[in-house]
């Protein structure tokens, strides 16, 4: 099947790239900038895609900030610290993020010939995205069946495991997780505080594979794993 | 209710936005420049935005083009004559634009609270696009419900009405139908010939409204109309 993966550079979908190339898939890679803070994810992808050979094209759409206004992920507002689950992780949301996301890779793959798009959603993630829920997912799946006259399929393989499932499936298949990027703070390295950094190093640890991210020096302790 | 009217600037959107305007709501006009040929279509719906006070902004979508290759709208294919309904007209289509409209729309009604989108879709819109579909809406629609914890409406209210029905409706309600935009090739006139100004004049011959657009000099005779 030629598959369209959405692929941000980030650990999900680095996973999802080797998984579907595994599988036998014929790739493309699409990324979007965004005006995102965390920008080294752009270079961690073009960089992972050239490794493997695969086609990467990063849809620009910057000129968007300033419909899309409000997020700490494009605007100046502070990151908050702490677990991603919490309320102040809120400001991190950008409008309609995912439908925007899925109608280029969609579009992308229309004009490729593809028959699917990729995405790398998985039951970790958080309700505190509206468009993270699967009816979200569901309802766009029937409109990629519907917006061209051969219709897309929208696949979300991972959608039932944890982010340790995918470290774990990841580590199977040889992903170099040190060329991912998850951090949405933008230094050289991972703060190991923000929220997706605290999930990132949990679930390493829950999978019980090392975690060869290099954190910032001031990054507190990976703190114990609930459960 | 306050509402983004997706507004090209041709005939069908503009009467829309005096329609909604004329039902009370609080409007906002959202355009697409996606690096069509027919960019004229862009400065009229500036200008109607202005007489009528509405906040109006473009969104910058022209650095999606090589993704999006193919269609006669931005590439540079020849526009072909004869009616809209032709498969000729095949090569207008511009993979998943209508997903891409929506969701941008979507994304900026959340971002400036607005509770609904609104499209100029009509009965008359063509099978030759397969996002003008209804089913295609019905599944944006409910995507829409459930993009963010607020529900956003995709509204749809001329969806049963022909485009003689909207050119009637305009002239009840005062729409300078000199001020809109129809025709798909870039000319400083209206070629009277493609498939968007058959339809147009067609569709003021079926309404018995005198046409007040603007014609090129070697536009042919307005054809019989059919029924």
């Amino acid at each position: 099947m030629k598959t369209v993966v959405v692929y941000s550079g980030g650990l999900d979908s680095t996973v999802l790239l080797y998984h579907l190339r595994h599988l036998g898939h014929e790739l493309r890679a699409l990324s979007v900038d965004y005006g995102q803070r965390h920008r080294r994810e752009l270079a961690g992808a073009e960089a992972v895609c050239g490794l493997l050979g695969i086609e990467h094209r990063i849809a620009d759409l910057r000129s968007l900030r300033p419909l899309l206004a409000g997020s700490a992920l494009t605007d100046d507002l502070p990151v908050p610290d702490g677990h991603y689950t919490e309320q102040s992780m809120r400001v991190t949301v950008v409008p309609n993020r995912n439908m925007i996301l899925l109608a280029v890779a969609i579009g992308w793959a229309i004009s490729r010939e593809c028959g699917a798009v990729a995405l790398a959603a998985h039951a970790g993630d958080h309700a505190v995205y509206p468009d993270c829920r699967p009816a979200f997912a569901e309802a766009m799946a029937q409109a990629a069946a519907l917006c061209d006259w051969r219709p897309i399929a929208v696949l979300r393989p991972f959608i039932k495991m944890t982010k340790a499932d995918l470290v774990r499936r990841g580590a199977g298949l040889g992903v170099p997780f040190e060329m991912t990027w998850s951090c949405y703070r933008g230094g050289d390295l991972h703060c190991g505080r923000c929220g997706t950094c605290v999930e990132r190093r949990e679930a390493f640890a829950r999978a019980g594979v090392p975690d060869p991210t290099a954190y910032a020096p001031d990054a507190p302790p990976m703190p114990a794993v609930p459960g």
